[in-house]
């Protein structure tokens, strides 16, 4: 039973039957049915105008998004435990032409206006330095706690003080939506954020997030993330594929649905190991205390994990897991004590 | 009647099928038991040890290979109406880090040996001339020619007389060999090939093209096109449903078959229009005299293709396209006179 | 007797004097006395608000330029023969990560405004192509040939019709401008030019060359160029030994008389070799047809120069000669016939 | 008084005689008779076969160091106080096309080996992050302190370890030596120094710093310097003026001498502020503990000197401060108590 990576799920059965419904022929790379419903796809999901635009991963759609807010000379205020920051080879900087992060810790993977602001006043004003351009933060973040609009607002609101655009990479985004029982504009344009990475992959689609430009620069980002894209190689030639998945999650909810799935998933393991965990458990991931001896046990048991260091694991769920095998493992976890 | 594009196309059968079937939970990115047999299924098919990698688009196939063979300070020898020169918005340019597009004329978008030899001759052997460090040839050409074993060897001689690398952008290499009828082999490493795109998505794919490198630098050669693939955002998380896909075009030579299929229906057309006829009909392209009046015609009768410049237009044949539409076309030609 | 290259010429006296003269202690890069006069000083030779920052070279003079009209995706028309596209090892590049140098043919390295239009008309507006977003000339050209304030003019409206930027590659502007005999600012921002790399090192400078930018975005481009400059290394420590040059030669028009001596050397040599030039003779370079014979005649009496490929030869004046050695030559050259 | 920096200074001398002794007529760019002893000069000094090459800063050679160091996806260890980290706007990812600076703490701005093994422990060797591939450390630190032979080589021996190249920055390598008094091999290439920047302007130059390439892999990477160089812009026209200037720093030790007078005229002042310092005084720099009232107080007798945040004050020493005006501020900071 796997609990490694939402990323190991396969696709679910309505993002599937989408592909199928989209094998036919129609205009290649995003000059199709499909591709051309995504702004007022996203802009019905968020009840503003918004431009999206697909690209073939999370990789790609945080760097673009990064490129749109941050020239070459300037910084990049990110957690040190940030996707961008630790699991992208780099690639924020290849977008950019050579932005750099700017990291800082922060519990749980969070940055917090405090700490933001205390960097941004140690930057001098002078071009031996560079400026901070861009906020980038994850919601959920990589230890699985949420933003709240307000904890985003205040963010922004330091982001706005300094002239800086604001980032959000939403690769567990519906998780975090599911978690707060909020409208998805309050943790994101409402509370100031310029773009979106809308997470697809690990929420049941195949290949294919989408990128989404909020406010009043949105139509000027968003032309000059098509370049991006192009030059990047992200335009594929059959983008209605990914088109297609990506409208399919935004029906009927099915994004949703499928983050409360994981996220109730994450509830009944966390209830079970209450005692072991690191950080609250608010979307599909826990992190646990966890001896060697005990991680060996649960593997003979069948469990499939990342070790997280010495002495501690990393569960993930996802929409795909049946409330059996769930149940399974929350007892295996409940026996450990 | 579509005759736009090979991107138009819808995904061949067998491939939606190996998709389906790739449908369960596996590892991420390219540690999947798919992604894990590509070096193994491509040694096969060329029938030397060969290191194959997927990415997402034929786009960054030809970049990251670019990249692997030229530094930000060289310049890469193509034709002037090549993909990578005019229909990338200077992918190779982003990925390479700035190195410049060395371009020539040559008939049908086929560069000439010797043409090549001349223009290297005018480089001057010192730090204010960008030194050429690659050649990339596209087979079959943008103008649906094809290379012939020979012509690339000798491409190949110059190239290696040079310290320069040779990369093929193989978008319809399958049509090629289909036309040359030889192994695929013969038009690639043992002509010197150090680099292939191999082309899958015009071919009945979905998305994912094969990035195949030969010879002794094949192993460094591909180790650095991880790091360019990773970086520009190429390795998406679920990779096995894109190997999937490669794996199955290589199955009982698929990829060849869907290529005869478009190749044999291109002949169909030029037997039926070779009075007008701009280039040779090798591959699935045909590039047509016709004057508007014609192209409404052929229009009013529910022809779509591309006009090429001022009286003239592209048609282009696919593996989809049953025998009766291609016949209709064919007469709707014969009748134009 | 050298006229291989103003390149190679020493420092002209007044120019050396300064730099003795700014010998003194002050404050580091650009807040010293000297560079904080250099916006004053240009706005009052050109006549118009003028922002202008010193860098080491006019290669990076040129490219900051670019970088400041042009971005990555973009595209500059250049001459193919110009500077920037055949001396610089892709220098514009660099800096503008990544920009593509659309070069154009035309006689004596001029760029001609009908031909732009033209290689503008064939540019498809889809994300596919890159967009020309500047334009280049060099005054006085590669072949020593003068721009216009019309012809500027003429080049300028049709950048701005399309939206592009106007930068003059200036290495020799104080020759064009002795040869015209006009207003400095008559062939550049009153014909539209934008940014100008104002030539310092050929015209009697040691190290050193202005970047002048005009226009209602003057102040956004000096601001990024700023950037540009730190960033590649060209806000030298001492810079005041560079604007103390650089002030020298606008003083009392030193610039200009120093253009004066070097063009009408040139005038002496065209004089007696009106049956070999090439090109017509404005600025301080003559193209001359020269037999092997003649040529090593020449080098046998004393003279050196460039051979400009096969039955030719450039010979460069500069502000240094004395009339003497000029003489000399020109004798040299009627006694060839 | 300044004690400002040692930016600030003059040009001393002898270099300036050999700048005028330069100025006269020869070939252009690296092509002088000056920039050709330039790897004779420094091949006698380190005793050992070296390339060397002049570029406008010390900012360029940094990050032409690192750009032949390190690939765009790779990682440069630095400390977080580095003039590469906190002082050149990005340079080094500017030149390296992306790579990343790895900083680390440590007293002193000096890199500890135990901190860097560590920190190279921590990164997985997966495509996902970035591969540390350069150490790069400053020496004299931006603090003043000086590392020793042996501590260069611990982290030499760390660098190797791991397949990495060792860079030192010697923007104030004169003031390391003359502390040390060793032999300048001792601590760069004996103790596996890869490349030097070797500082000339803070020490006595007016414009150009050399780059310094030692061991089995010098002629190559200075080959790559060279394309770097030229396509930055530093390969300024009249390069023997920069190559007089280093080769007159070389001759009779000048260089040595000239460092030696200003850490000395740092000792004097060190004697009387010992209560005060912030770290050991070892090369020309200070860090003082000093109130703002005391800070006015010694700006109100005619010092001039930067603050080092809030109750801190840096002051600088150079070879031009005569030992009157270095003993009357030694008697002021005794003054103060």
């Amino acid at each position: 039973m796997h609990f490694f990576s939402d990323n190991a799920t396969p696709v679910c059965p309505p993002v599937m039957a989408a592909i199928a419904a989209a094998d036919r022929e129609d205009h290649g790379y995003d000059r199709d049915a499909w591709s051309a419903r995504l702004d007022g796809a996203f802009s019905d999901l968020f009840d503003t105008p918004a431009k999206a635009i697909w690209v073939a991963s999370g990789t790609a759609a945080n760097s673009i998004a990064l490129a749109c807010l941050c020239p070459p000379y300037g910084g990049i205020v990110a957690h040190e435990e940030a996707h961008v920051a630790v699991d992208e080879c780099g690639a924020p900087a290849f977008f950019t032409h050579g932005a750099s992060l700017m990291t800082l810790p922060g519990e749980g993977a969070k940055l917090s206006p405090d700490a933001v602001q205390e960097r941004l006043g140690t930057i001098r004003p002078d071009v031996h330095q560079m400026p901070a351009r861009a906020i980038t933060i994850t919601n959920a973040t990589e230890y699985g706690l949420v933003y709240t609009p307000d904890e985003v607002a205040r963010l922004s609101t330091v982001a706005k003080t300094h002239g800086m655009g604001l980032h959000m990479d939403g690769a567990r985004f519906a998780n975090a939506v599911a978690h707060l029982d909020c409208d998805p504009g309050d943790i994101t344009w409402r509370a100031g954020v310029d773009v979106l990475s809308f997470g697809c992959v690990k929420n049941g689609g195949m290949v294919g997030e989408a990128l989404v430009f909020f406010g009043p620069q949105a139509n000027v980002r968003a032309a000059e993330a098509e370049r991006w894209r192009k030059r990047s190689g992200h335009l594929v030639s059959k983008g209605r594929y990914l088109a297609a998945q990506i409208l399919t999650l935004l029906e009927d909810d099915l994004w949703l649905a499928n983050a409360r799935a994981a996220n109730e998933a994450a509830q009944v393991l966390a209830a079970n190991a209450s005692g072991r965990l690191m950080y609250s458990v608010q979307a599909n991931e826990l992190f646990l205390e966890l001896t060697a001896a005990e991680a060996a046990s649960l593997r003979a048991q069948g469990f499939e994990f990342h070790d997280w260091g010495e002495g501690a694991a990393r569960i993930v769920t996802n929409w795909s897991q049946d409330a059996a095998s769930v149940e399974v493992l929350a007892q295996a976890l409940r026996a450990l004590g």
